[in-house]
């Protein structure tokens, strides 16, 4: 049993290795073959031994053999698997309406202003548009910013993943080098806080984004967006220093630039000290845009825009989306965001997240496979390396890990450039109890390396 | 009162117009004031006064006063709004499991085999992927189409409508001239049985994308994919004949390009006689692309592709959408596709269809500025012109009927390159007594013009 070869980039950090099918039951053989007939090739799988799931409550999820695993990596989830306010406000609307935008409605109205009330600053005054998906909202998103600059240019990091779609795979490297970017895409290393001074990043980083400016310009080209996750999700999972982007967006902004936060995997609370991660950095966006954990597991995701921004795209275009912002779909994201904040959720992440903070460096000070360990709120990353001096990346120990985990369990995955980071990111309803029974796995994998 | 202005092509047929908001009553403008300032300038309301919906049943909408509406233009609630056997499946599965493909389950397999078994040809033996909206899935399709032939050439009708996506917008001229076409697309104009002599229209049509494949090759491309709407539904409606679009494949093909048959209106048995479109004109396409009706309003959209042509793309490139044939919107999707099967709603919008057809056939004889009565299942285009002889497109007409049957509490709207066809295309579910409060309340209408 194995998960991709080494140096596989096309393809996933801890992805099933399809080449290593004949060593599994019967059972797992037959449904990925038929899987394979039926999907084609393009779909992957997690672990090397893949998951058959039937069922999910809190913060489980459920085998078909009804084993329990803890679930430490759905973020989507964000207030549990099957949460019953959330599923009682979706088949309450179900049973109602679920139509589209074109008719005036209530309750996106409601949605919206209760959303857009989350927001600090200009941005909070603006407007919110919805999608389905994060990569429909951030495919949007540079829609708006190419119109509004008349610009092509993008600035993304060396890892950065914004989407699926055709606009935003081209400015998604962690898609792998046989995914084409755009030609007017540019990359700029993330702030790796392992490897780099803290002290000089935010510097470093602008100057390396102006550096990438002047290379678009040098084609001919202008900017339209620096665009970012601010935990740098795909690059390995950088949470501090936390002033890091605000030196950016000014460079961006004095080129005419548009920032804009994709706050997909780090909004909603994920962060536990703010709501969205882009604030954790002071920076004030231009375009901010949402996805994942927004309707617990409902396809809805969204585009919040300063006024101006989206002024002439307005003029110009028009915009619809036939699900986006159906009656269903704005129900499913007005619960989530009630239990959000009904729960207390983010101080929860904050609580919980610091006692699995503190226990992963207690663990790293046992294991020198652990070169860094790195988190806010809910998030986690956790680095491997060969050596600590040379800090050169350990994917076989990352993997194994993970693997160890998932027989023990305990679901989580792995990102990075080099996938040796391990990514850990429960729903935000973990406990204390959940905390401690991850910890307690997560070092008995590594005792048993 | 008034839609929107003439020539406003940016637009959309049936739009409401802003600067009318003064002459409806006061609720209705503070509504449209708060959703102005809260959604922002790029979205649209229908009709010159917008209606507020409260909630849907079967083939009824009901506004917030109670007052019921014959929603005859609904395709996405194919099967009814608030049907209950999908309504029940989609509560079912929220309780049970909302999760992701890279887990294995038995559901997405079994809808998947469920769906493969309705095409006919090499298509059926391919494999179906998953995402959330039509846009989705186009956008998907177009990946796929040239990452195959590695081409950037697309070939579209004149008016045709694929996404709102960066990439889809892109081949979609229906969104209005301010919104761009890309360098290698091309238009050819659609098969209007109106005004051609219906004996040439296929010749005529695959003539005129031989000449475009030329144009694309002397500017240096070549052709990834023609693709198509096989009812031609925003270019205003030509379901008949049905011999255009095999002379057309033959013709793309030999040029090295894919033919994609985007079934996202026409698909799931709208047309009546087939469960998709394509097979009308007896083409066997490459790629065909599912969405709006999949799920009954869940957003669920999908592509069906033959294995050779996705092969490549599968190999270089990975694909997931987060949300994209999750456990809930696979649940939605099988559960519409049975109550199609189960209902028999293919042969009731044959039978019904027929009724309503016959009905504008005997209305358009009465009323000198019915030029064309089209259509096919429950899809219908009645074409309004200032004279029979001229043909020239009577767009206050077309539009002054939408909004007088809105009125008269029957939804409708319009389509076409003039929004001077009316576009009738009711629920599947659609009875006898429907049809007839439909065609008495269009014969009204033109009744009291």
């Amino acid at each position: 049993m194995s998960t991709l070869p080494k140096g596989f980039r096309g393809d996933m950090p801890n992805g099933f290795n399809p080449a290593s099918v004949e060593s599994l039951d019967s059972k797992t053989r037959e449904h990925i073959e038929r899987r394979s007939r039926l999907l084609g090739p393009a779909y992957r799988l997690f672990y090397a031994q893949p998951l058959r799931i039937a069922r999910g409550a809190g913060v489980y999820l459920y085998d078909d053999a009804g084993d329990e695993y803890l679930d430490a990596y759905n973020n989507v989830v964000s207030v549990g698997h099957a949460h019953p306010r959330v599923t009682a406000a979706i088949s309450r609307q179900l049973d109602t309406l679920c139509t589209h935008t074109r008719y005036m409605q209530d309750g996106i109205l409601r949605y919206a202003e209760k959303l857009l009330a989350t927001f600090e600053g200009e941005i909070g005054a603006g407007h919110t548009m919805f999608t389905c998906t994060g990569s429909e909202a951030n495919d949007l998103a540079m829609r708006i910013a190419r119109h509004h600059t008349g610009n092509e240019g993008v600035i993304v990091t060396s890892e950065a993943y914004h989407g699926n779609s055709g606009v935003t795979s081209s400015f998604s490297p962690s898609l792998g080098k046989r995914s084409a970017l755009g030609p007017m895409v540019r990359t700029v290393p993330p702030p790796d806080s392992y490897r780099i001074v803290p002290e000089h990043i935010g510097r470093w980083m602008a100057d390396n984004v102006a550096q990438q400016i002047e290379d678009i310009k040098r084609h001919g080209g202008g900017l339209a967006a620096f665009i970012v996750d601010s935990l740098f999700s795909s690059d390995g999972l950088y949470s501090h220093p936390v002033d890091v982007l605000k030196p950016v967006a000014e460079v961006v902004r004095s080129a005419g630039g548009l920032f804009i936060a994709d706050e997909v995997q780090c909004g909603f609370g994920r962060s536990g000290t703010h709501m969205w991660g882009h604030r954790r950095h002071g920076v004030d966006p231009d375009i901010v845009t949402l996805g994942k954990p927004m309707g617990n597991g409902y396809p809805v995701a969204g585009v919040v825009v300063r006024s101006d921004v989206v002024a002439s795209f307005g003029r110009d275009m028009r915009y619809f989306n036939t699900f986006g912002g159906n009656s269903v779909a704005i129900a499913a994201a007005e619960a989530t965001l009630n239990v959000i904040q009904d729960e207390g959720l983010m101080a929860n992440a904050t609580r919980v997240g610091k006692i699995i903070l503190d226990g992963l460096t207690s663990i790293a000070a046992k294991y020198e496979q652990i070169g860094d360990v790195r988190g806010t709120g809910l998030y986690f990353g956790v680095e491997l390396v060969k050596d600590r001096k040379t800090k050169a990346s350990d994917i076989d120990t990352g993997l194994a890990i993970v693997n160890r985990l998932r027989q023990r369990r305990v679901l989580i995955s792995a990102t990075g450039a080099d996938a040796n980071v391990l990514k850990i990111r429960p729903p935000l309803v973990f406990t204390e109890a959940d905390a401690d029974r991850l910890l307690t796995e997560i070092e008995a994998s590594f005792a048993s390396l």
